[in-house]
């Protein structure tokens, strides 16, 4: 077995490099030096191992298109990259025989069209570039992330980004009008449309969005914009169950309907865990405890925190309607407190809190993050029920609500109330429980099933789920599904280049063909 | 060549009858006298030859999957229907050597979940059905349609439908969360999901919303409900021109904006052909004048009218903003009369107006229906341009906004702004025109590519616009798109048998297997 030693490395990197550097303006654009590969080598979490041994930057199509080409000439496995900020381990190499293929380089301004309301623009372009770009003709980018500083256009259309105003603004899959992809042969597939609406036959561009780079390279899209809204209103309330999460949703969906924007949950432990439970704006009790209770010096109010944010054309309506719907809440849930954010730092501080939380998660513990889609009054069963296995396991699990101590490992959830999407998160505190979360993990992936969620609603397969999906799937006896995937994947890439060993099972490599330079 | 003879058909209908009477409960479900086959085997508009010589009408996915699994053995082509009511001759069968499969009898009463705000419907469920069974529970259906009394939900996947309300509500595409297809050979593909989000790798359900059963057969799904809105107003809107109402939608995207549920427009021209521009409500001028005129008894003010249609949770906040948005309208725009429906039934006959406008005009002449999507700012260009291309070609075109009376061919545009949707008409009252028309189609069509428009926004590519599509994307040097499609085609149904001749270019039929019967 060709292993990853650094001189292994090396060789694949020194046969190759010459020829990527020709087909680029300049062999700086092909990084081989270990402490430059590096950085698009391990995942966000800095949990994969570096295996990376080369990284070509191209800043055209045609570039792509010629590194794909001799790519699929010599059998080597490509790994599209854009941003890099995945969690599935789905843009970072897994053998130092591939090539990090990174999209970054290619980040031309943005085409902003005010009449179609759309933007044209490179796979590298950062997400938080579109949005400036599109405010500054008084329009909104389809999607926010807390990720928006790094992540690319090219990574969220390949994973189909969701983020947290999915649930008016719709999957990147329903904002992607057209886009360019480069196939694995190298060849260029124009899919460039502007239009709102198309059916003219198998709507091809959608074989590149959510499939992770593995049928092809997306390299340009035309992406609708939003009209930009003139109100933004956001308020934060407390309340002690998740049924009262549950029936505030119902209630918001008669009384804020079209204004919504989000609404958030997260749940008393990773409040406390996180270290943010401190931070929760007044007159927010600084702990809560599910159920109530009367230990600190605040009266305890809540186990859940939810975010609920209005935009809207007219303030004044958007916040009549909230005041109709915090009246409403306050008679339905004595225990709930409402907080509404006066200033403008105070609706970036809530949010700050809520797109924190997963970074000071990450902190805590060694982290296993979770990322299902229920059905949405179920969403948080996967929570109670991931405590429930932790108890079955006798996995210990200790959280103290007052000084924030913790032990063992503390299962948390924070998500997208309105999508069903709930990001279960267990941190092992004591960072020695690896074992037994495995087997909780597996009743909860029974457990998804069962509601015929997902079990990955927004994170991708990557590497890190690929083989829990296929298993998941073999034992539902869907294996007409894993079938159909491969077929496809056969069909585009017939050589298995493309992001091998994530997304689908890998095909076999083809033996490369006998290199006509080798024997002269 | 097999000709389309009847007695070829009762053969092949007599051949095959047998087998697919043991495939369902009763015998009685297989059809084949020439009067019970006609209904399912002319389109909408019934301007396609019957050839349907027989047609099966299975009951659950199980005879679904057996009916395909015979089809594929013998290379019997398959020609799935739900509703029947497309445009672009794609549910009806070009051959009397294929079956037409209806999925009319799979609509069990659909199961509405209140807690997840789906619905989970067998493909023959007609779309009103499934909308009064939401309503009863205080749910909207995904989208609606002027076919919606007899559209089927399964056609709706299949063709992608969009519809009045698809800027609000999102495609059809974007409502279905889960579906169970059967394939080309007969088997099932389970992705009945229930979750809002779902990236697990490939999204193979994407295959076949869309693609006009050329992929497989969808049999159920989970579809997306929306909250019931409170409140509903309609308001129709006159303007002289088109850069009006390009105006008018951009002033509504600041004051409407989340209110807004449908923006439809229609031009004089349809409404004078039609006969329906008399009962435009009052104060509107009972003739309207592109650019104005004052020939009529009334002031002629518009060559345009708009429905608005605003839909939330707060009537007098949404009246409001309606208040507004009419007084910047007539400050901007002298010209413009605006109307709003007073009563349920106003209300019901502004929609009906539009609604109404397509048959109408099929009902005036020789009816050639163009789809596109353009820009949004540029979409009536498609019209003004079709005008011009009509001079051009020497045809002549008169209309008299009194009398309504016309001669030639008379082009007219209507359609979802919004989205930039437009359906261009071309009515020849004349019906001689028909060669002339096709030259001023093919410049309408080079128009459309030039915009990276789409030639097919709603209708899809049927029978009736495929090769359209194919000379098209040759001409453009897309060969990499067709390359895919075929691939697909060959991936997922290698004998060419599911709706051939449509959607894609119909792979060769393979040679059937030796019957092993026949020989003995």
């Amino acid at each position: 077995m060709l292993g990853g030693s650094y001189c292994a490395r090396s060789a694949f990197a020194g046969r190759h490099a010459p020829a990527f550097a020709n087909m680029l303006t300049s062999a700086k654009y092909v990084l081989t030096e270990e402490s430059e590969c590096a950085a698009f080598g391990v995942d966000w979490l800095r949990q994969c191992p570096n295996k990376a041994s080369i990284v070509v930057l191209p800043k055209t199509t045609a570039e792509v298109s010629a590194i794909m080409s001799y790519c699929n000439k010599h059998r080597i496995g490509v790994v599209p990259q854009g941003g890099n900020t995945g969690l599935v381990w789905g843009s970072v190499a897994l053998n130092p025989h591939e090539v990090i293929l990174s999209l970054k380089r290619m980040n031309a301004p943005s085409v902003i069209d005010s009449g179609n309301m759309t933007a044209t623009c490179d796979a590298g372009v950062i997400l938080e570039q579109l949005a400036n770009d599109a405010s500054a003709k008084g329009l909104l980018a389809p999607l926010s992330l807390g990720s928006q500083g790094s992540c690319t256009i090219g990574g969220n259309i390949a994973t189909n980004a969701g983020g947290v105003h999915f649930a008016r603004l719709g999957s990147m899959r329903s904002n992607v009008l057209g886009l360019e992809a480069v196939l694995a042969s190298g060849e260029v597939l124009d899919l460039m449309c502007t239009a709102r609406k198309d059916n003219t036959g198998i709507d091809v561009k959608q074989l590149f969005i959510g499939s992770e780079g593995a049928l092809g390279i997306v390299t340009r899209a035309v992406v609708k914009l939003h009209p930009k809204p003139a109100s933004q209103i956001v308020a934060m309330i407390t309340v002690p169950t998740f049924q009262h999460v549950d029936e505030m949703y119902r209630l918001s969906q008669r009384t804020l309907a079209e204004v919504i924007s989000a609404f958030e949950v997260m749940d008393e432990e990773g409040l406390i865990l996180s270290k943010l439970a401190a931070q929760l704006p007044n007159p927010f009790p600084t702990t809560m405890r599910r159920g109530g209770g009367g230990s600190s010096d605040r009266e305890a109010k809540g186990g859940y925190a939810v975010l609920i944010e209005l935009r809207g054309s007219n303030e004044a309506h958007d916040m009549e309607k909230l005041e109709q719907f915090g009246a409403l809440v306050a008679e339905k849930m004595p225990e709930s407190t409402i907080s509404l954010a006066q200033t403008e730092s105070q609706l970036r501080s809530i949010w700050q809190l809520r797109e924190g939380l997963p970074v000071k998660l990450a902190q805590a513990g060694t982290i296993y993050k979770l990322d299902f889609c229920l059905p949405l009054d179920k969403c948080f069963v996967a929570v109670d029920q991931g405590r429930q296995f932790l108890r079955d396991a006798g996995i210990p699990s200790h959280i103290d609500p007052i000084s924030g101590a913790c032990s063992g490992v503390i299962a948390t959830g924070f998500g997208h109330f309105g999508d069903g999407n709930i990001h279960l998160n267990f941190i092992d505190v004591d960072r020695k429980h690896h074992d037994a979360i495995q087997g909780v993990l597996n009743r909860l992936y029974d457990l998804v099933s069962e509601y015929r969620g997902s079990m990955s609603a927004e994170h991708g397969l990557g590497s890190l789920k690929l083989k829990r999906f296929i298993a998941l799937k073999e034992s539902a006896a869907n294996h007409s599904l894993l079938k159909v995937m491969r077929n496809m994947k056969q069909a585009l890439d017939p050589n298995g280049i493309l992001n091998p060993g994530k997304v689908v099972p890998p095909a076999p490599f083809a033996p490369p063909p006998p290199d006509p330079s080798a024997s002269s």
